[in-house]
């Protein structure tokens, strides 16, 4: 018979486990969507922070990708991805760095929605003799930054971008408001607002004469949802590869999606308070709620036997720095299974992003079956 | 003019400036309690998790110490700390490194709470004819492990353990329900809980004929309200070398005495919404929310200035991975600073264990004034 946890009982737990053959399908997915679509997927590795998931999830070694952070930018531009946003405001101290990767080949592409931004742009592009192309970022749904589409300074800016030699390359934004609602009609009206607000900014730059090839959209639950994207060139979202319990809490992924868990021990139990105590706490699991707020609260996480089928009911209700205290949810009429000290169980994360922050590689399940486990580092900082 | 931050305008942000006049301070305060309180001050490193603070931390250079981890305990006595507790309750598989640790001469103590576990020590000091000290944990406020003082398993455990050459070393318990409460008074409640739980387990333990020469309590709360520790051998605490919101919140510190701040910069505002964003969000403060529950919610913390200097009501009061937005206080009558793009402000956390875990260096502020800063490193993993 196939085992399907080859060597999971032999990790140091707490660990994160990642199963690829999840993974490989949740990648398909988007990728069937984007094509769908007529549009590019440029993945956002944020989540993944691994050079070994980067070459599984981007459509060509070097690119299009997203990060968050310039150490991703450079870790991954490193390792041949040539084509990448940076997709968060920029810091007028961080244009070294931009200047540098891109001094190195990297075509990295910065994002700003501020005159003063500009104007720094401006200066270190003027000052350095090379361009440096940005995004205008566009608020599509209140939720960060961004400029409305109808503000005139989105003129201003782009014209200050575009007659510096900076680069206007064009503008994009980020729905995240979209994770707080539920099932894909809702997602659907998200994925049209950040269509109709980049498509407008596009224009506006447009007829005032100014360059906007580029019109970026996207998150994980409007790109699985968008079903029109006339005007849109490309498609980003970061959280679908992995999936987790809050993806799933507002219906983007089935909980059997979710590619990610992390493999913790029994360590112990309160038999009257119908506790199991295991050594995974906040540590392991980050201290994201994110379900909290859903219909159905996850707490800390659900649990998983070691093949990955969930115990029902079972979630991580408590977690302390490296204890976590299962119990059956509020009201369950399920049984509480018999898990004696020593016994090995997987929780699945409600935000893959935290969770896997918490750590440095990933134990993989290989999809092939060959039986070994992979290990794939990850980093972090900035 | 002496300047207060010395090179902090020159870092990458985000990141995590130490104080250490701060620090220091924190770490007198303490050790002087435990001095007049008669017991010996066994540090926690998990808040820390750097040799560097280790070392400043310990009365003495080999310990004692508190670990949350095996990698801790790993590192910190490779650094040379060999009186070493490991506080949480052990995992049967963890039992090699254990007796690896204690071969190459660290004087490991590890911690139980059901005959299982008692069963898994004594087979393995025997298997490797060398004893494993461990400690039975007692529950003394329902917060997660331990038994009862008057468990009568604590006996068997007890004996299980004495009889079997892997060594009874004592008792320990640890109040985290302490942290929900606010004031020195309620502290002091269950600084008592702790102790009587303890002592009576202690003394349930010598009336069997079991020796229990150990008997170990604290945290951070409860340490710093407790008034007489009689029949308690030692007392353990964490969190407060750094301080933090939480603490402040529940009355044991001033925010002026918490030593750790994640410097970040400006990178962007919504005027119209009183938003100023910056370059740090959850994954440079951790996604705890400890003060959510508390008198006053401070959201992912509170900002200060470059020199430390808080800006009365400005919170971060939302934070994506790589976003902070800062605003005041809802019903504030504060003005809100201006703070153009590319300022730089340090942010106060609610909970320094969690916000440093999510870094890899203290950037230290020297507290001879000597103007250079300092980097310690710092691990973390299983």
């Amino acid at each position: 018979m196939h085992d399907p946890n080859p060597g999971l009982d032999r990790l140091t737990t707490p660990c994160l486990v990642l199963d690829e053959a999840r993974m490989t399908r949740n990648i398909r997915r988007l990728a069937a969507k984007a094509e769908a679509l007529g549009v590019t997927l440029r993945p956002h590795l944020k989540t993944a922070k691994s050079v070994d998931v980067a070459r599984r999830v981007l459509t060509g070694g070097s690119g299009p990708a997203t990060v968050s952070t310039l150490a991703e930018a450079e870790v991954f531009a490193a390792a041949g991805v040539q084509d990448i946003l940076y997709a968060v405001g920029i810091a007028p101290q961080k244009l070294p760095r931009v200047l540098e990767l891109r001094a190195r080949g990297c075509a990295l592409v910065i994002l700003i929605d501020s005159l003063a931004q500009a104007q720094a742009v401006a200066e270190a592009a003027q000052a350095a003799g090379q361009p440096i192309p940005a995004l205008i970022e566009i608020d599509s749904d209140g939720h960060r930054g961004g400029l409305r589409a109808g503000d005139p300074e989105l003129i201003e800016i782009g014209r200050r971008l575009h007659d510096s030699g900076a680069e206007l390359r064009g503008v994009m934004t980020h729905a995240g408001e979209s994770y707080g609602v539920d099932g894909s009609a809702a997602h659907a009206v998200f994925a049209g607002k950040e269509r109709d607000a980049t498509v407008a900014a596009a224009r506006a730059l447009r007829e005032a004469g100014l360059p906007c090839p580029v019109v970026s959209v996207g998150s994980t639950p409007t790109a699985h949802a968008a079903e029109d994207l006339s005007g849109v060139t490309e498609l980003r979202a970061g959280v679908y590869m992995f999936f987790d319990l809050v993806m799933a809490g507002i219906g983007v992924c089935d909980t059997n999606d979710i590619a990610l868990s992390v493999l913790t021990t029994v360590i112990g139990h309160q038999h009257d308070r119908g506790w199991v105590l295991v050594d995974a706490g906040w540590m392991a699991m980050s201290r994201d709620r994110g379900t909290a707020a859903q219909t159905v609260d996850q707490g800390y996480g659900v649990a998983c036997d070691l093949g990955g089928r969930i115990y029902p009911d079972l979630i991580m209700r408590q977690a302390n720095q490296e204890h976590g205290i299962l119990a059956l949810r509020p009201g369950s009429t399920e049984r509480l299974p018999n898990l004696p000290v020593g016994t090995r169980l997987r929780i699945l994360p409600n935000h893959a992003c935290a969770t896997a922050a918490q750590h440095d590689r990933y134990h993989v399940i290989p999809e092939d079956g060959s039986g070994a486990l992979m290990e794939w580092n990850r980093f972090g900082g900035w």
